[in-house]
């Protein structure tokens, strides 16, 4: 018998969520049986996309009301009758917001040691070379085909899936903006090698502030947001422009869609427009882990993390995602 | 010394062109130069797309007011001087709104008899085999990507793009569902081979509509008209759907861009919308009139053609095109 925590969604939030739509539960987990592992969860994230699971939508099958608050985690196994999972190894996988959880080894993977060595750490896992990282890697190569000389614009580019795209672009010879929040987050942006960065909160008019730092335009535009700053990169889109829809944190909370207004340059521009949703690469996933370690490892690669302290503070701290509180890849340190 | 007619822009245009906006001018041609040819205009084209140069846009440039209305035309050669153009000869280029025009031969092109024999007229020069057929043949296929077994929802379906578009995807295997706005056009798609059809004056909600008619969602959406019933069709896509942005006739007119509301669906469904301007395929428009000539030839693809009589109604033909009163490829006939 072991003795835990776990977040529950205790109703669907409208519009942007409040805290009173979690509910902290204590746990009581059971003794294991033949195949089962006891994990002790030690990270886990807040991820704005994860917004849409607790009303659903068309697309994303809506979480049960009482159930736990999904997530990706790192933890250890604590205890085992499996044979995949050694006591002690170090494993991640979709644990979800609690301290401790029984598995049957589905969806929990044990990190390879060769890789999370040196300056790469167990957190990285659910950063860097968990979703939003793999999501920059193939949403930038993939869908925006980076050539050297192209001129490419990222919003949310200090968050990690943001910047990493904006540094593999930099690989790639390309000239790279980003737009974020604060002027803190746009020295940063420097730092890690943006050309140039737009405080999207303090520049004005968007599409004026997107053509001032391009005049010739963008050759991509990586985008993490949606609404009004996917318009007005799109009026700033050069001919055979492509557009990486990564994210829409713009759109999550909105009781109705917003969407934008700009579809004629589709025509004139010759534009293209894609998502992707990162499972769809698994397969190369530990081919593209591999690439951006080395990437790590040659010092061309760096991201940003945030820990908050406490499984207290995970509503608190996903909510704040959408303020734009957080500055690079916010986690919530459970043990 | 010629006498003729042209049309030639009066004001520009506030949303939907009116007859106002254009006025009728008699013309004086000179007498011939080295090199110049005389052609006489037997039919004109009236295209939706032509609306954006009459106000210009960040893209078009504005036509200057008391320019000549731009259009395709076909003729004949009366009188040459030009080594390139003989007397006799049929021809095709971007004549414009007028009877008579001199030229130096840039833009003209004799059409070919090999070609325009039997039941490829002349008139399909500026329908089939010019602009409507090669956005309807390099759309589809270049951008569409069709596939056994699709199913392919097509806008404006009862006009020459449309129709085409719908009649190459049927050949590729495809089903294919085409939305116009009559029960008159709805039975000339039955006709044509279309799977199924939806008058959209008729329908009520568009999304439900095209949820019917396919309600395993669509692979490719053929779109000439944007706004909302774009935004219709992003939320009936499937997996991996593709998005063909071709004309967006709901925006030509439009004091304010509409636009699409939803994006969400572009990372959920891993959509792709891209634009074409049809002119970057030139190289391959040879190629691709002869494949449709083959196909016109073996009876798989017509098309349907609407003559207005007379000059003098140019600018009525084209207003209607705004009110859906077209049918098939409206042409006027000059002389």
């Amino acid at each position: 018998m072991t003795a835990g925590k776990r977040w529950v969604l205790a109703r669907r939030p409208d519009g942007v969520p409040c805290t009173d739509d979690f509910r902290l539960e204590d746990t009581t987990l059971p003794g294991l049986q033949d195949g089962q592992a006891l994990i002790r969860v030690d990270h886990i994230s807040v991820d704005p996309g994860m917004r849409s699971r607790l009303s659903g939508d068309s697309y994303a099958p809506a979480l049960d009301i009482g159930a736990t608050i999904e997530s990706a985690g790192v933890g250890h196994v604590i205890a085992s009758r499996s044979q995949k999972l050694k006591e002690g190894a170090l494993v991640w996988g979709g644990f979800g917001w609690q301290t401790h959880l029984i598995t049957d080894g589905r969806g929990v993977q044990a990190l390879d040691p060769a890789l999370y060595t040196g300056k790469i750490t167990p957190t990285s896992a659910i950063g860097l070379f968990g979703i939003p990282g793999l999501t920059a890697f193939f949403g930038l190569l993939e869908i925006g085909k980076p050539r050297a000389g192209n001129t490419v614009l990222v919003s949310s580019a200090a968050g990690t899936v943001g910047a990493t795209a904006g540094q593999i672009a930099k690989m790639k010879g390309c000239t790279v903006v980003g737009i974020t929040g604060s002027d803190a987050k746009c020295a940063y942006l420097k730092e890690i090698g943006f050309d140039a960065s737009i405080n999207h909160r303090t520049c004005g008019d968007l599409a004026a502030a997107f053509r001032a730092a391009a005049p010739k335009g963008y050759d991509i535009y990586f985008d993490n947001v949606g609404g009004e700053m996917l318009d007005a990169a799109i009026v700033n889109m050069r001919r055979h422009g492509r557009l990486v829809i990564s994210g829409q944190i713009a759109e999550y909370n909105a009781r109705e869609p917003r969407g934008i207004r700009h579809t004629l340059p589709f025509i004139t521009q010759r534009l293209r427009m894609e998502g992707l949703v990162v499972y769809d690469h698994a397969v190369q996933f530990d081919e593209a882990r591999r690439q951006m370690a080395e990437w790590v490892n040659e010092g061309k690669l760096t991201w940003r993390e945030e820990i908050i302290e406490g499984i207290e503070k995970a509503p608190e701290a996903f909510i704040g995602l959408f303020r734009g509180d957080s500055f690079g890849r916010r986690l919530v340190r459970v043990a």
